[in-house]
């Protein structure tokens, strides 16, 4: 196994004023090459600390990555400190230099000295181009073999770095040194309850020999996470293979998709490909359906668009729902659902049309429809029809689930 | 200082599949404590590895919180690991066991024997109440008055239980046993470069005295982060007030907020207030500024709506925009952002509106109008303009920095 350690440095992430992104992006990068995360570590602009987790991580690991701390500003000491850890010097780098002034010609601005500053590096490393920003990355070769890389904390720059001169790098030391690969492979179950679920794929130690089976429920279904180590790729690649069709004749029905594919991108594909369009009328998610299907790119050619009923008036106006309607049953009922649901339909002249209305709270709630009450309607040519959902009582789980919900009964229906 | 560490356990958040946001969660409100966040530590669902993480770092701070691995899988070992390190026996807590019969009742759902056990807890520990789920947290009290907290990685659980149980005690244990308090208040500046704000702020050295000041550039603006470490709560939230002070004297015009007041929060503030209505027309944000609108609990005081105009035709139809503007000007124009921004007004009557119309890519770019071109329209009784960006050429990012940006133009126009 090539063991790889990953070190965020920043005072906004140890203090919770950021999340952090970059671990959870390189620990799925690295991953999926199939070697092994042994843990993420964050720690603050702290010289000494930064030096003894250095040290700790380089003995432990094969690999060890850092991020921030490599700005131009005060706070920002990772530099001195692989100064001072490996003994070394600081250099003017000529080729990040150049880069640099590309940089800022492109954005018609001058370099002032502080952005000059950035192309000085450790004489000991070696730097890795950053195309994004002033900071080149930083690689260095330790003994034993292991490699760490440096690189800034600016999510994009991190991400562009390490795909362009990093993993690269890491596929080939594994394959060279005939190290072990672990891989994971995920699919998404809808459908069924966690138990009924357990009962279907039966007992594991029948199919799984060495591999490990993980159950992980979401709100969206249940996570089935296969992991196997082997002594190559394609030796793990054909071991997690022969586990996924076991699990495809045990339970395939409920299995809505595979690893990282999450609703948005899956309903893509199907929309792409059936050459379906789709429009949202959506009230207490207030446009986050759309914001949902749009992630996608290309979701133009099937995504028309959508109206964000939030308040009574725009309902009537603009999805022609009666005002005796909204208040006879009121906007939260199976009634406006399915009318906002049509109407959008017929408004957007769209193959499928999702509503949203609900009770998103803190407020609003009544002992007949609680905080959380969501009622979701899909309607196409055939039929238009609405689904009562309870969510909890967190604002921003209602919505997300109520999203995640809807694009769920799309491609149920779809399917 | 208290100094805290947090250990994050679980696979799923060692390969990256889920981002952790449980440890800026807990960082962030122990912060706000006063206390000291030493550093977050993910590691995996591995027993050896828990321990010898448990130990190190119960070793180097007061107090120590782990999330995951509570869980009636197989997967969640965390209590035997804890029972291993204490040497401890498991028995059963009726009172979690009453807590999981109310729970499965207001369900409606029979409790199983795998719920069942999740009343089980080792002895020497004392259960935490978990309003929200089946895992009780765990409180250790420790040598030399040290304190573990073992919680459930569920994040609205863990949030629940740590809001109700464990903030309290940490602020009191600062308090009786005299910890210096360290602080951070964060000012939110926008429309000014940061060499211009470096400029007007001036030597730091003669107003900071012990403490510290970050200059954090982020899309929406910058961040200048004040740091201060004094004997107790009280001493320290004066100096940030002083410093603060000096701050406003120097940059006041330019300081949009404070702390984690974003920029919907303060806009719901403003619009609340003075009792202004705001609607939408979005095109390549598909939604998300109306999403980033009505986060807020409140906002349909405010917010009435909008319409996604992702398709032309939608445009056209749901907005008034001439066929004749969209073909000679194009979508992603002046024109079309302005005439988006005014006929949503008009149509929802609203006081303020805006629009997104731009390219979020990768496709759809050109020479002239390459990826991340963003037109923002803003619009009220007196004036209809529209603003010009280049966001770069990350689609997210993009679509980020769009409602972002519209956010802080309507901040502006109001202020």
């Amino acid at each position: 196994m090539l063991k790889v350690s990953i070190i965020t440095i920043g005072d906004e992430v140890r203090i919770g004023q950021v999340v952090n992104t970059n671990a959870a992006w390189i620990a799925k990068e690295i991953t999926q090459l199939g070697a092994f995360i042994s843990n993420h570590i964050t720690i603050g602009d702290d010289f000494d600390l930064m030096l003894s987790t250095l040290k700790s991580e380089i003995n432990k690991n094969d690999i060890i990555i850092t991020t921030g701390g490599l700005g131009p500003t005060h706070d920002d000491i990772t530099k001195p400190v692989l100064l001072k850890y490996f003994n070394d010097e600081i250099i003017f780098d000529q080729n990040s230099f150049q880069n640099i002034k590309k940089l800022f010609n492109s954005r018609g601005r001058p370099i002032t000295d502080r952005n000059k500053l950035q192309a000085y590096i450790p004489s000991k490393s070696i730097p890795l181009l950053n195309q994004l920003g002033t900071a080149p990355g930083l690689m260095y070769k330790l003994p034993d073999d292991k490699l760490l890389f440096v690189l800034p904390g600016v999510p994009a720059e991190m991400k562009s770095i390490t795909s362009n001169s990093i993993l690269s790098i890491i596929e080939a030391k594994i394959k060279q040194q005939n190290h072990n690969v672990i891989l994971y492979k995920t699919l998404h179950v809808a459908g069924i309850f966690e138990s009924s679920l357990a009962d279907l794929v039966g007992d594991v130690d029948e199919f799984l020999e060495l591999s490990t089976l993980a159950f992980l429920p979401s709100y969206g279904g249940i996570r089935l996470r296969i992991g196997t180590e082997a002594e190559n790729f394609d030796i793990a690649q054909k071991e997690i293979d022969r586990i996924t069709e076991i699990l495809y004749k045990k339970v395939g029905q409920f299995i809505i998709g595979e690893d990282e594919l999450d609703l948005a991108t899956l309903l893509s594909e199907k929309l792409k490909k059936r050459k379906y369009t789709v429009a949202v009328a959506e009230s207490c998610t207030g446009g986050g359906l759309g914001f949902e299907f749009t992630k996608i790119p290309g979701s133009s050619s099937y995504f028309l668009g959508g109206v964000i009923s939030y308040s009574n008036s725009v309902k009537n106006e603009f999805l022609n729902i009666p005002n005796k309607i909204l208040e006879q049953y009121c906007a939260v009922s199976k009634e406006t659902a399915e009318l906002m649901a049509m109407n959008c339909r017929l408004k957007f002249n769209s193959d499928y049309s999702l509503s949203i209305t609900g009770i998103a709270g803190p407020d609003g709630g009544s002992e007949d429809k609680p905080v959380g009450t969501v009622w979701i309607g899909i309607s196409d040519k055939e039929q238009t029809t609405a689904k009562l959902f309870h969510f909890g009582n967190d604002r921003d789980l209602i919505r997300e689930r109520s999203i995640q919900t809807a694009l769920l009964m799309l491609f149920d229906l779809i399917k």
